[in-house]
């Protein structure tokens, strides 16, 4: 995969990403954010096309929001609302778009695997939006983002990343990309939603130790793939895992608390936290913007 | 919310806008259905959402066409592909997409009372697409613009308003606006779609009193939302408050017919006279488009 | 139908289109396909609604590439995500459109013979993208500009086209189109899937007849439409007119692979089929765009 990514303009992971590739990101990020004017005509001509073979809005309208701030031209494809239900393959569906003469493909997509034997096939670049449990890079980017910003480095920094590791791409994205910069990451969930195989890069502690960490970043608990068969009710999962005020008072005064979102408000968070002071989240969101003009950029340059 | 509304660039309704800034939205408007060019630059750089909750065809495409007009860039939310399904709320949604950083937002919602509570929290202007059954102020607005543009003043105008008072945010937001510039409103309606609560604002009146008036309009009988229990059949309702060609030709020669679309033909309004030369329906629909302009522009200037 | 499309800029089908009426078509095309920049100021200030009243991916986006390519504005309506659903017609949304100042309409739709209806009833423009089982003329045209691009003429051109020609509005659109122009079409399906109407215009063949042509060009298998009551299986039906590997080799040298996708692979086509050598498949979708330019073009000037 490092080959892969190296050899090409697509951005299917943070792994493999060496240090100085997720600086110049940050770096170009920061530019953008700073950015005098709204619209620019960087990628004026160009045609980008947001495939989404699985719902989202917050990671589908960050992309767009970026790609129209670079004067992009900007195709919104869903898999609700196309072909792909008369049984058309993910496959012949960004062939399609790339034989119409997209510049560059956004793609979300459920199946975990698929997308490096697609960008393999496929010339055009490709930024993953979220593939499977597998990874979700930009969002690990723009999380690096709000950490530097919040702590200037990343060298040392504790982050605990505490919920449904098992199915997180989140967290894969930012086990791969803190360890590459030197962050201390270590995990917190329930027996039934660890991820075995990430046991040998970062331990799992308690809540009580994730608390203590510089950075506790809080996943979305899937409701609706566990449905009480992995773990209890909401207010079980609550009570074990979650982010209740209690437990944030325990946190360090420089500790920041993270979320991916969408939130499941008195799950995995109290809802009193979500926009308190030691919260990131929405900030993490207006950072998506940012972080996505970079990757797009270095997709298309 | 009157202070609300004079505090803010909001639309949350008619109620509270004074007959200066009603006027100085048609006016406006006037300007713009008058522009000589299609696309102009005045919002170049501005970020514009659509966040419909709610289906819709006819607002939401003219809200998109008068963003166009006025060069802005347009994001479409359309909860059904979104992951409100997944449970996140509304709040939540509005909160993203400010974070991403959009100038305006227009929003369609089903729950009342809500938006009022959204725009005390969100910075950036809102606009009321209509929410639940409680306004619909940009409807009304192209109903006064059309009707200004028949009659030339709205002092001592006769307006009917004939259907399903009760569930009507269309029928509220007209009946706020035309008495505060002076029009005279009336009701017709079954007793089980009465608005009790607006009784006291304006008389319910019969059929043969309604086409009496300058302006008869027609509501949809939103057939879905009563499945016979609250009114018969279609027929049943046709021929007790249908405006048929027969009631019609009791009109007045100066008289016009209005319907704020979409409408079931046949059964509030007789098909031969959606396009009849009394009827202003489609004209009103192109009115949206410089109202719509005219009140984007306010909530951004 | 001549006449209609001769004193309008509607474009509803190839029958009716004279040969230099289609080889003007194709002209332009190639321009546009040759053209130096992506996105041009040709149409800047026009608004083309894609107005799809059946699910599309390929069409859909094509269509959106080649209207922003030409610098205009694009809306689009899908009839799944609108007030379709609350019973409004395809009439009353192409009005409201119209209303609202689109300048052309982009229109796919299930019902047979409402197109002409409507396109006597609406100004702009209407461009058919496909209409029940009547008529696709942008997808004929595009495989004429593919076939021209491989051939040079028409002129005593062989096209067999295989697989369910009754349901298939693509069929009808090529034999229309390849007539005018002294192509030689003829037809291949079982018993079932024939068009009787059609047998005076082009014979059915066998499959080895059909294997003879210059131009193998294979249908979808519409699997939802039949559900084994027509055809048996998808293995029976590939046994017997589906294009397979061994089919494919006893094909001409010069000959070539069309398919106006989506395919079913290993149904009516084998999968190592889809991008052989003599596959042009992909490139047939890459026409689309130029031939969609030149279309919007010709409705718009």
């Amino acid at each position: 995969m490092t080959q892969l990514l190296q050899s090409s303009k697509h951005l299917l992971g943070t792994k493999g990403l060496s240090e100085s590739e997720l600086i110049s990101i940050l770096d170009r990020a920061a530019y953008w954010e700073q950015y005098p004017v709204k619209v620019t005509g960087h990628l004026q001509g160009r045609f980008v096309a947001n495939m989404f073979f699985e719902n989202s809005t917050r990671t589908r309208f960050s992309f767009e929001v970026a790609e129209k701030r670079l004067g992009a031209e900007v195709l919104n494809f869903a898999a609700a609302v196309s072909s792909v239900q008369k049984g058309e393959s993910i496959y012949d569906t960004v062939r399609t778009l790339e034989s119409m003469g997209i510049d560059a493909g956004v793609i979300r997509m459920k199946p975990n695997g698929l997308l490096q034997e697609l960008a393999s096939k496929i010339k055009v670049p490709l930024i993953n939006a979220g593939d499977g449990n597998s990874e979700h890079p930009t969002q690990a980017l723009l999380d690096l983002y709000t950490m530097r910003k919040q702590f200037g480095e990343f060298k040392g920094l504790k982050v605990a990343i505490i919920g449904d590791i098992q199915h997180s791409r989140v967290a894969r994205s930012n086990l791969w990309a803190l360890q590459t910069l030197g962050a201390q990451v270590s995990f917190c969930a329930p027996p039934t939603m660890r991820a075995e195989e990430l046991a040998e890069h970062a331990p799992y502690v308690t809540m009580d130790q994730a608390l203590q960490s510089d950075v506790v970043m809080m996943l979305r608990v899937q409701l609706e793939r566990h449905e009480g068969t992995v773990f209890g009710s909401p207010e079980e999962y609550r009570a074990a895992y979650g982010l209740t005020a209690e437990r944030a008072s325990k946190m360090a005064p420089h500790a920041i608390i993270m979320h991916p979102a969408p939130f499941n408000r008195n799950v995995e968070i109290d809802d009193e936290l979500v926009e308190c002071e030691k919260s990131r989240i929405f900030e993490q969101m207006s950072h998506g913007v940012p972080i996505r003009m970079a990757v797009i950029e270095r997709a298309l340059s």
